[in-house]
């Protein structure tokens, strides 16, 4: 199972995540592409590093709202979410081709994310979307129980997904993420996340907030890297894994 | 010789130029990229508008200055600057690749596009820049009088450039455009324009706003669409280009 | 009945409403504060338009939210919502005292002004954020059928509001503003809008899309400077009630 | 002599700067209002903080760039400024007015803060438009040798001016701060910082970073709130000062 964690998230003075730290430890950065976080700048460097460290590039496109970091719903037509996302992919794709790195897969952030999980037309605006403006990259989308309605979405529209699951999130008992506003929505210790991925790497299934097992099947593993813990967990997982865990 | 146009220059409720009536009328559309000027609706919109009347595509980067439109001189690091470039045209291919369409060349806009004129250190960013994010587009620059030290910068680079007169800005005794801010910066009637367009295209040169003759040898020309005249030049231009003026 | 105009909405180098041939015409201007619309330039220019012509002035704060031009539903925290029209508020105060102009009430834009009428809490926000930024100032609600619980609700935050009517609206049949998604949304012609301001001042109704008649009873009337008729219905009104309609 | 630091310069989600630990140690805060850092609600909670601890409140207005935070020269027309600088100070009132707070000083950011002091005809706009703004609070420069010019300026406008030293950051010859870009611009341990402060306050004067001393006389000293020594260097200054070093 490949570790993906969204980089490049710093702004212009402001500094965001330990990027020089994770990187090393994960296998796809998924980068943030200017709406909800990142400049021109923060994407060329943060190409940079992964590309030094033989890691996967990907897009990670949110809704224009820096103020709000792409965490807050945004009422968009679907004119308006395909275009936003051309544009967002065409850019870092921008960046990277200066320095002969390739955008590799697309991953949506925050709020959009989770809209496109719960609303299937939005979904299938995201697919059209990515596929038109990254022939051949897949979409990330969660490992949620129910994953038969996305992958005959994807196939009708012709693009490959990858499954993700969540190593610092709890999740609720549909399998969707717990609201950053809720209590407990964010694991706040090392051990909590740790026990977390073995649950998913080792049982394919996630224990929710609530205390029910669901299952979980995932291609890929999400740790987020402005957590305090976030090198520490990557370290652990690149260790374990190391050790024929997956 | 070639008409080329800003176009696209419109920002979300904002409406700014009669793209409509004048993309037929035009050869080249540079195609704002959302820095100094447009949205990617908007952009989706120029893109189309202009792949349906068999106009070639430019982007048309600026400064980061949506207040003020990128015709302000904007304080910034080579880094920047080529970052900036990756971004923009980057976002306008993807665009573009949502429709199938292609960007095939690039010329800068406003503060950004006299600032490299005057120093060729700026001027090498950009061609590094353009030469990085769109391999095989043509730079367009100002057809000065002392084009040498361009034609050997680009040599240099590897890079083609296409050189542009302008149809409604007076020029200065040193072949520059006349800032802005100078009254008779800008032709204000349809016959000045007309009469400079054809004194650039009967005699391959111009007039400066002192009176002194410049020799101007250009592969394109500028029109506004954002000038009262815009569409009625264009048309004068297209129906006279078509009488065999050239 | 006093006539207000939304103006100030341009943005930098983009030009929206017909501002100074409206401004003769209008009683009360709403001038916008940054967020959804306008810059302080213009801030300053609609100020001082609006001083000239003797016209009161109110503050028109919006979401921040540029590219939509404050129209669209905007996800935020009572806290957040608070601030943006504190910060609004003072921002407009601040280039109105550097005129020795002077803020005399608030009327909230687009997306935030409808859904402050249609959530009790978040007009109980808007009140308490208004009361504590511009003591004194009338906050301009819509003039809904059922005002009874309004006027409660300002009587328990202690301010003033004044009731709204619009003329170049259609209306629903809950006295709410038809989406402007929705054909029909606003009156196109001078004659329908002339139509319904008729009603409006002499009748205290209006008739909704649908052909039904509802009471209106309001203190101020809302003209719009960016449509095609707005200077105008707005002269028209002028003579009208020159002539004793109100 | 009091203590000054830059209070208030995070945005959305990034975080800069320690204020709930510089807070208690200093008497005046310079609040960022939202051009080049902060926005409504971190300035909300500055406020409440400053106010919370008994220190003074200023406005620290910027140029409109966020992606620069400010310290990039910016180009634009004394108009421009002149309004920026009645919003920005407004919209900081209008938050403190909904806290009962008030803004006592105004003391510009960045590169607008550098050029005011190298340019008399900016530091004169910004004296009128501090003036109409906010009148009666002083305007905070820099102590340099040459301080007779300001002193005639600001009784020419009718303001009043407060001088300020710099703890951390290098002088030039001429009693200019050193670019930022150059190396030993900003001064890295908290010794050298406290070794500067020593110096101004025991014996008003400041070492170059060529070696010369300089006389510094001044009303504030500025410490800055996102360096990595910023509390520690403001204890020590309070108990230094408590000591009755002045």
């Amino acid at each position: 199972m490949k570790l993906n964690c969204d980089m490049g998230e710093s702004f212009g003075a402001w500094t965001m995540g330990k990027d020089a730290e994770v990187m090393p430890c994960i296998d796809m950065a998924s980068i943030a592409c200017g709406f909800h976080a990142s400049d021109p700048v923060t994407m060329q460097k943060t190409v940079a590093l992964a590309f030094e460290h033989g890691v996967t590039i990907g897009a990670h496109p949110g809704y224009p709202d820096l103020m709000g970091f792409g965490r807050r719903k945004f009422d968009c037509t679907d004119e308006e979410l395909y275009a936003w996302l051309g544009y967002q992919i065409g850019a870092l794709k921008g960046i990277c081709r200066q320095q002969k790195a390739i955008v590799d897969y697309v991953k949506p952030h925050g709020a959009l994310y989770n809209t496109m999980m719960k609303d299937m037309a939005v979904l299938k605006t995201v697919m059209r979307a990515v596929k038109a403006a990254a022939p051949g990259c897949p979409l990330v989308v969660m490992a949620i129980p129910e994953r038969q309605p996305i992958l005959d979405l994807a196939a009708e529209v012709g693009i490959d997904v990858m499954f993700e699951a969540f190593s610092d999130r709890a999740y609720d008992d549909e399998g969707f993420l717990v609201d950053r506003r809720i209590e407990g929505a964010v694991h706040g210790s090392a051990d909590a996340i740790i026990k977390q991925v073995q649950q998913i790497v080792e049982h394919g299934s996630v224990t929710t907030l609530s205390g029910k097992t669901l299952k979980v099947d995932a291609d890929t593993l999400c740790i987020h890297g402005d957590g305090p813990h976030a090198s520490a967990v990557a370290q652990a997982l690149k260790q374990w894994r190391a050790n024929g865990a997956n």
